[in-house]
C-alpha cells in the first residue's frame, strides 16, 4: 500500500488549496526553487507525522524538490484536510497515510506505514513518531540519522527521552527556533484559535470572560487575541513570573478553582494533563463552553467531565453538550481536540512558512552534519534562525537597519562611559 | 567629607517621598524587616553608583538595615533627587555623593569618593563604578569581592571587559533577572518614558507618529504604551527575528532614515551609540521631538544635531530647540539623558520593588557566595527570580496553580500520546 | 405555493442551530415567553425581507408566538441558511421562500410571494421589500399599517422616500436604536466582518495592512477588531470628523487612491456605490484581496474590475482570482456581498437578540400605535432602547448604579457652583 | 484694578510657554491671523472664565487680535498657570484675575471683576459666570448679546436654566460640537487625567484595578487609556446602553458599592454630585487612591471622608491621606478638583485648538447672529464645526475622500436595490 487517504478524487479542491496557501509562503516556496535545482536531500528517505493540511503539502513538495523520498502520515486524528491529502498523493507523488477522523488503532496504522519505508530522518509534531519508533521499530532505528520536532510538546517528550538517556538519535528542536515558537505559537495559534471557536459555536467574543489556562507563547497570543476581539481575560498559571507578566498585561490571574467560578469560555494550552478536571467542572456555570488547543487531548479531562455528567449529546457539530447532575449543561469542542485544526484550518499559511522554513533547512542540515551530533535535543542553529527571518522580511519589502562600524565598536568595547 | 548633596534642609520632603513610596515596594520591605532581625549583611562596606531615586532610597535603607555600611553615588548626572539624597544622609546615616545637574567633574569626583571607602561589593547602573574602578582603582580593587549591575547597557559593557579578560571580580547581572527586565525594563520604562515626555512637552500622543528605535525589552514596553495611547508607532530595528516581532505586533517597520522623514517623536532605547545622526537630522519634519531613554546621552548625536544647526535656544525647560540651516526646528529633551528620569521620575516602586529586591538578595548572595564565583557575569540565581515573584505576588493577593503529582509525573515522561 | 426552500429534510440540522442561538438570545426568548400568554399580535399578517439565518428565526418565532402569521423571504441572494429555512417550515409553521444562491429573478419572486399575502406590517433589512411593494405593489400598499427597517442603508433609501414624500407608511428606523447600532453593527460587523475574511481566505491578520473604507459604526467595529487581531489599519473616509477621530485612534487615515496603493486587505462598509474602482484597481499590489461588507453589493464596482482585467477564475470556493492586464492579481471575495453572512454566519446570536428585540417591540408598537403616525421614518421609540438594554444586563447578571433623589435634583439645578 | 494676578514677573516664562503650545494650535492661529486683518470683533467687550492655561492664552489672544476687549478670571481655584496669567497682562493686554489657589472668596471677586467691565459675551467652563451673572448680576445682563459654554458640566446647568425659564440670553454650547467633545474630553481628558495621577502618586498603572465612574466621552477616554496602561479597568454607570457598551468594550461594569471594594484606584467624571460616598468608602482597601476628573469637586464626597476618619494629613504634594476608623488609609487627590488640571496642566494644546476654535467662531457667530437667537441654548453651527475639523485635517496634511456626483445621486435615491 502506497497510500491510504480518503478519496483520490478530492485531489483537485486539494492542489486550488495548496496553490492558494503558498502565495503567502515565500520562504518555503524560495528554498523549494533553490533545492529543485541544487537537489541536497538526494535519495533521502524521510518520515513525517505532521498535521495534513495545505501548509504541510508545501514542506513535503519542498522536500520532494529538494530529492527526497517522504511518506507523511497525520499527527492528530481529526487534523487531516482529506482533499489536500489526495492531491499531494496524485499530483505530488508524496506517499501520505491519513485520513480525519480516523480512530486511534488507524492512526497508529498510519505511523507504522511510514515507518516501514525505514526512513532515515523523522519529522514529528508531539513526538508520536519517535516515540513509538523508540518503542516498538526495532532495528529500524538504527538507519535514522536525526529528527526534527514541531512542537512544545513534542520538545518536552523529547528531553525527557534525552534525559533518562533513552533517545537513539539527534533531535532538532525546529519549536524553539525565535522564528518559530515566537510566530507560530504566538500570531498564529492566537488568531487559529478564537477562529476555531467562532465556527463552531458562532458566539461573541466581546464582553465575555475568557479563561486562559497556560501563559506560555500559546497562551500570550490567545490572550491578545480575545482581548483584541472584546472579551476580558482571566489567566491560570503555575509559574510566577508568567502569572506576574499575565497581570502587567492587565489581565486577570486566578487559580483554576476561582477561573471555573468565573469564566464563560475555558481554552487549555498548557502542554500538561488533566488541568480542568471533576473539581472545576462542578464549579463552573450553566452554559460554560470548554476547549483546547494544546497538542494533545488531554488537558480537560474527559473522562472526570463524564464521571459528573447524568447526559450527553451532540449540540453542534464538534459540540458536545454535557448535563451535570447540578443541572447545568457544559459545552465541549471537538472531544478536547486542538480546536484550532478541528473546527478551522490550523495556523495560516505565513505564521507555517517560517516554520516549515525551519523544518527544512534543519532537515539539511540534518542531512549535512547529523553525524557529528550527540544523541540530544538541539536547538535550532541560529544562522538558520536568522536567516529565516531576514528571508521573511524580505519578501514582505521591509527594511530594518545594520549597526555601523562605529556601533560594533562601540558595543565591543567598555571603556567609554558618562 | 562624608557626603556632598544639595541641602541638607531638602530632608523632610525627601523623607515623605521615601514613605510615599514604601507603601509600592512590599517586596523590598519585607527583606528589610527580615535583615532587621538577621543581620546578614553585618559590616560589609558597599559601594553604589545608581540613580538616587527614592525608590533606590528604600534599597540603601534595606543594606542598612542588614547591617551593611553603604555609600551612594549618582549613575546619572540629571537623575538626583536631591530631597531625597538629603533624607538619607540625615534620616538613614547614608554617605550621598549626588547633586542633580552635576557636571561631569562633579560625577566623576562623586564615583572617587565612594571608591575611596574601600568597598567590599560595587553595586551599579550602567558600570561607570567598576569601569572607573577597573581603569584608575589601583589597589582598592583587590578588596572586592563581587558587585551586581542593574541595567542592560552595564552588563553589555561588563560582558565585554569579561571576553577581554580584563574583569577583576565576579559580577551579578541583575538586569537579567526575569523579575527585573520582563518588568522594569519593559512596564517601567515604557509607563515611565511617557510620562518624561509629557512632562516636559505638553504634546497630545493620540494620532502622532511615535518612532521607537530599539524592540528590545524598553523599545516594546514604550511600544506598547505609545499605542495605548493611541499613537501610530513605528520601530527600527537591526535584529530580522525582532523586526519581525514588531511587525506582527502590529507596528510599521522601517529603516532609520525612513523613519527620520515619517515620524512626530522619536525614542532610542538601544544602548548603542549615534543611532540618530546627521543624515537623519536632515530628512526630519519641523517640529519633531528628540529624546532618549536608553542608559547613556549617546544614542542620539548630539555633535551631529550640532553640526547641521543654525540655531539652538531653551524652548522650555529640558526643551532645546535646534534650527537647522533648512530652517526646521527640532526639539532636543533633556539633553539627550534618559528622559524618563530627567523629565519625571523614572520607573514606579512596583517595579523597582523588584528589581531591588534582586539586587539586595544578590548583594546577600554575593556576601555568602563570592569565593565561590570566578571573575564573570553571572545571572541572578534562579531561586533567587522565582523567590521575588511569589513574594510580589503574594503582596497582590495573587493565587497561582500548582503542580499536581500526577501532572508532575506526565511532564517528565514521554511515552504517552495521542 | 407556502414555501419555497432548498430541502425539507434539512430540518433537523436547522432546528438544532436554532435551539443553539437561542441559548445566546435572552432577551428576545423572554418576549417570546411573555408574548405566548399575552398574544399581542394575533391575527397580525407579516412580510419579512431578513437574512435567514438562525437568529432572524428565533424573531418570527417570537412573532409567532405572538399570535402573527408570519412569511419570510431573503434579504440577500447568499445569506439564506438552507437548514434553517426548512426548520421555520416543518418545525414553526412560517412561509418561507428563500434559497442560499437563488438569482436575481427568484430573489424578486420571493419578495412577491411574501407580498402576496397582503400585509399589515413589513420588516426590512435593506428596503428590498419595501421598496418593491411602493414600486409594483398595486393597491396591497393601502393595508399596511406600518413597517420596520433593520439596516443603514435601508434607513436611508427610506429617508429618501420620505423627503420625496413618497413614502406611504410609518416606517420604524429599528436601525437607529442604541441598542442596535451601537452593538450590532459595531461588534457584530466587527468580529463576523473578520470570521468571513478568514474562513474565505485563512491568511493571518497580524501585520497585514488594512484599510476600512467607511468609519461608521460598521467601520469602527471592523477597524477596532482588525488591529485586536495585530493588522496596521488604514481609514478611508469622507467626513472630517470621522475622519479626524480615525487618526485620534491611532489609525492611518489616507484618501483612497493613496489607501489603493497601501493595502492587502480592502473592506468596504460606506452603503454607498462604487468606493472602490477602476482608478483603485490599478494601483493595488499583487495579490490584495478585496470584500465588502455593507448591505449591498456596490461598493466594490465589479464592471470596473472586470473591465481593467484580463482573466477571471475562481481561486477558491468564495475567491475570484482577477488578472489585471498589468498581471497582478486581486482576489474577490463572495461577489461582494456581505462577507460576513456570505463567508460566515453572520452577527453572533447576542448581539442580534437585542436588534431582535427593537424589532419585536417595534411590531407591537405599530399594531398599537400606527393610527397615531405620519408616513414618516420613527425612532424606536427611547422606552423601547432603554428596556432592552436594561433586559440584556438583567440576563448578564450586571448590576448599574440608579440616581439617588439628591443627584436627581442637582441635576435639574444650575444654582449650585464652585 | 486692571488686573490680579500673582507675579507679573513671571511673564517671561509664560511667554515661552504660550508660544510652545501654540505650535500645536494651527487652527486658532490661523484664525488668529485671519482676524488680525478683519478684525471682526472689533469693540466687543468680552468676559471668559475659563482655566487660565497657556492654551487658553492663546485664545484670548486671538480675541484681542480680532479687536475684542478681553477679561479673563479662572474657572477652578486651582487651575490658573500663574506665569501665563502674567504674560497675558504684560505682554498681550489682557485683564485677567486669577491666582492658583486662590480661596472660594476670592475666586468669587474675580468673577466679579470680569463682570464689571459690562461685557456683551460671556464666555464660560462650568456657567459659574452666567450663573453669578443671573444671580446677582443686576442690570448688566440686559447689555448681554450671547454667551459660550465650554464643558459638560455647564450646559447641564444652563439647559436647567433654560428649561426653568430663567436663562435671559443665548448660549452656544461649545462642548456640544462634535470637533470639541469627541475630541477634547474622550482623547485630551483620557491622556491628561492619567498623566495627573502619575504626577501625583508615581503608581504604576500596568495591573492596577481602576474605576471610571461614568462612561460618557471623558469616562470613555479614560478607560481606554488606562487599559492602554496595562490597567485593569472597571466602569460604574447609571445609564444601561452605555453600561452595555462599556461590557462588550471588554470592561468589568459593577455598581459602585461592588466597585468600591474592587478598585485600587477610583476616577469620577459623572458631572453629578456625591458619587463616591460614606458607605463606598466603608468598604474601600487600604491604599486606594481617589481623584475627579468632572468639573466641579463634588463627585468624591470629601464631607463623608471626613465623617469616616479619624485622621487627616498631607501624604504628598496633592496627596491627602486619610486614616478611616477601620484603620485603612485612602488618599485623596488635589481635594477633588479637576486632577489633570490641578495635578498637571490640563488638556494638550491639540485638542484645545479645535475646542478653542469652536469658541472663537462661536463668539463671531454671536456677535453676528445673535439678535435671531431665542434664550436658549444653541448647538454651535454645523458648518463651524464641520470647517474646524477640515482646518485641523488639512493641518495635519491627512487628505480624506469626497463624494463623486454618481455616489452622491445614490444616497438621495431609494429605487436601487438587490
Amino acid at each position: 500500500m502506497d497510500h491510504h487517504i480518503k478519496d483520490i478524487e478530492l485531489a483537485p479542491a486539494g492542489k486550488k488549496k495548496i496553490e492558494w496557501v503558498r502565495r503567502e509562503m515565500p520562504v518555503l516556496s524560495g528554498i523549494a526553487a533553490q533545492w529543485k535545482k541544487d537537489k541536497p536531500l538526494e535519495g533521502v528517505q524521510i518520515a513525517a507525522c505532521l498535521h495534513v493540511t495545505s501548509e504541510t503539502a508545501v514542506l513535503m513538495i519542498t522536500l520532494k524538490e529538494g530529492g527526497a523520498n517522504v511518506a507523511l502520515c497525520a499527527s492528530n486524528p481529526l487534523s487531516t484536510q482529506d482533499e489536500v491529502a489526495a492531491s499531494l498523493v496524485k499530483d505530488f507523488g508524496i506517499n501520505v497515510f491519513a485520513i480525519c477522523g480516523e480512530d486511534r488503532e488507524t492512526y497508529y496504522q498510519h505511523i507504522d506505514e511510514v515507518l516501514e519505508r525505514n526512513p532515515q530522518i523523522t519529522m514529528d509534531d508531539g513526538a508520536d513518531l519517535v516515540s513509538t519508533l523508540h518503542q516498538k521499530g526495532g532495528s529500524r532505528i538504527s538507519q535514522v540519522i536525526g529528527g526534527t520536532e514541531e512542537t512544545t510538546t513534542g520538545v518536552v517528550r523529547l528531553k525527557s527521552m534525552a534525559k533518562a538517556g533513552q533517545l537513539r538519535y539527534p533531535v532538532i528542536a525546529v519549536n524553539d527556533a525565535d522564528t518559530k515558537h515566537l510566530f507560530d505559537n504566538r500570531y498564529g495559534t492566537g488568531q487559529s484559535t478564537l477562529e476555531g471557536i467562532l465556527r463552531a459555536t458562532h458566539i461573541l467574543l466581546s464582553g465575555k470572560k475568557v479563561v486562559v489556562v497556560g501563559y506560555g507563547w500559546c497562551g500570550r497570543g490567545i490572550a491578545m487575541r480575545a482581548r483584541g476581539m472584546g472579551a476580558r481575560v482571566g489567566i491560570v498559571e503555575i509559574n510566577p513570573v508568567k502569572a506576574l507578566e499575565a497581570l502587567m498585561d492587565g489581565y486577570e490571574v486566578m487559580s483554576m478553582l476561582d477561573a471555573a467560578a468565573w469564566g464563560d469560555l475555558f481554552i487549555t494550552v498548557t502542554g500538561n494533563i488533566s488541568v480542568i478536571r471533576k473539581e472545576h467542572f462542578l464549579q463552573m456555570n450553566d452554559g460554560t463552553i470548554l476547549c483546547n488547543s494544546g497538542h494533545f487531548n488531554v488537558e480537560i479531562d474527559r473522562d472526570d467531565l463524564e464521571s459528573v455528567s447524568v447526559n450527553r449529546r451532540e449540540a453542534q457539530p464538534l459540540v458536545e453538550e454535557f448535563t451535570l447532575s447540578n443541572g447545568k449543561k457544559l459545552f465541549f469542542l471537538a472531544e478536547g481536540r486542538l480546536v484550532n485544526l478541528a473546527c478551522a484550518e490550523g495556523h495560516p499559511p505565513t505564521v507555517m512558512d517560517m516554520s516549515f522554513a525551519n523544518q527544512a533547512l534543519s532537515v539539511k542540515f540534518l542531512k549535512e552534519q547529523a553525524s557529528s551530533l550527540e544523541n540530544q535535543v538541539y536547538k535550532v542553529p541560529d544562522d538558520i534562525d536568522m536567516n529565516v527571518a531576514h528571508l521573511k522580511l524580505s519578501s514582505l519589502s521591509i527594511k530594518i537597519e545594520e549597526l555601523t562600524p562605529r556601533q560594533k565598536k562601540y558595543l565591543a568595547s567598555w571603556e567609554e562611559g558618562t
